[in-house]
């Protein structure tokens, strides 16, 4: 018997911005970490996903902050990824419990599934759930998603325009993520297809400058959108 | 300016069901209520939503359990939920912090809708978002969800047969939430369009007797599985 502790990696989960909407399980495990992985933040400041934890944070904990490039160089992000990954698993093979946060939840649109395709099998790995964008946007502006019969697609705005109208008809509820820059062009989708009506936009929600449309003719062409901004669209609300 | 406390209604998400998955700020404000509306538990117990929150309640709280029918009868229904949401609006009327506690997240399949529906314009309210079963059971599976410009769709398996296949044909991920009883009919839609390798079912995610099958063949006729049971289908994993 050894009396080494095993070494583990956490995927935390964020959620949506602010720090206490964070689970209680996610602030207890933050406490109890001896690395921390953050994404890097920009300008020298801390990444939002490190601001939301911060408050939670030993202070003893050694955080490495990783740049993850937005690039469309699939070769580029796979060599960060694959960098990140190892040492994480290092880390982890000496012993210690390492801790890497994502926004909102861990396993839907997070940079984490990267991580954890590498260390699957390698080392073990627990993943802690997060409230994803969504579930807060709809919550703040108390705009319901599916209820009962109903479905509902989260689809991402980047997607080709087809499969967003095909969505948009298909479900009752649709979330619309990762509007940035393509608000003007899902707006007049939402138009034609007679759900204008029915769609809010919500940037930033639940941090200090979160926005909401209740009515997207409300944004103008230089209106400065958020990077975080949501369109959920409900055709039967 | 009057001294009077202002009441307010508070919907307060538990999550899919371990008490360390509801959020910090959901367990500070349960500690702050005066009166915590609840489901009615079977037999006599507490409710799930009960027991999950039952460890951050101030000892001194008047829980109201209240039942909420499963009915068919949409006018059963539309009374239950009348005479909750009018006994909430007076609590709050009277300047007490009056809460109701929700499953998983509280704007998608959930009671709490139709109650927001009622008191909405009448009393103040403040939701407080939750973390969806989905997302706890990619998490405690490591099954990943939607990713980059893929697409998820989250369906009740109570919907009409030709919607579900509409889901699984159009989006690489699909949840499909109520599976109870409809287990064997789900799995060989699955198999007949390719998906099965694809799909896992969990049951009570996160709670002592989670179940998980990796593989839908483990389900036989008479396999007893509990009533919150979800597929999650991946065909990009």
């Amino acid at each position: 018997m050894s009396d080494v502790k095993k070494g583990k990696v956490w995927a935390i989960a964020t959620g949506p911005g602010s720090s206490d909407l964070i689970t209680v399980r996610a602030a207890r495990q933050l406490g109890e970490l001896d690395v921390l992985y953050a994404p890097a933040g920009r300008k020298g400041g801390d990444s939002l996903a490190l601001s939301i934890v911060r408050e939670f944070l030993p202070p003893t904990l050694n955080i490495k902050e990783r740049h993850f490039p937005m690039s469309a160089d699939q070769g580029e992000k796979n060599a960060a990824w694959d960098a990140v990954a190892q040492e994480m698993q290092t880390d982890a093979e000496q012993g210690l419990q390492v801790g890497f946060i994502t926004l909102g939840d861990a396993m839907l649109f997070s940079t984490w599934v990267f991580l954890l395709e590498r260390l699957r099998g390698h080392v073990d790995i627990e993943i802690i759930p997060g409230v994803t964008s969504f579930a807060c946007i709809a919550a703040r502006a108390q705009f319901p998603l599916a209820m009962e019969q109903q479905s509902m697609a989260v689809v991402a705005c980047t997607a080709p325009e087809e499969e967003l109208e095909q969505a948009l008809l298909n479900h009752e509820c649709v979330v619309m993520m990762k509007v940035y820059g393509r608000v003007i062009q899902i707006r007049e989708m939402l138009r034609r297809l007679g759900l204008l009506d029915h769609a809010i936009l919500m940037a930033e929600a639940s941090l200090p400058n979160e926005q909401c449309f209740r009515h997207l003719d409300e944004i103008h062409e230089d209106t400065k959108l958020p990077y975080f901004s949501t369109i959920l669209v409900n055709r039967a609300s």
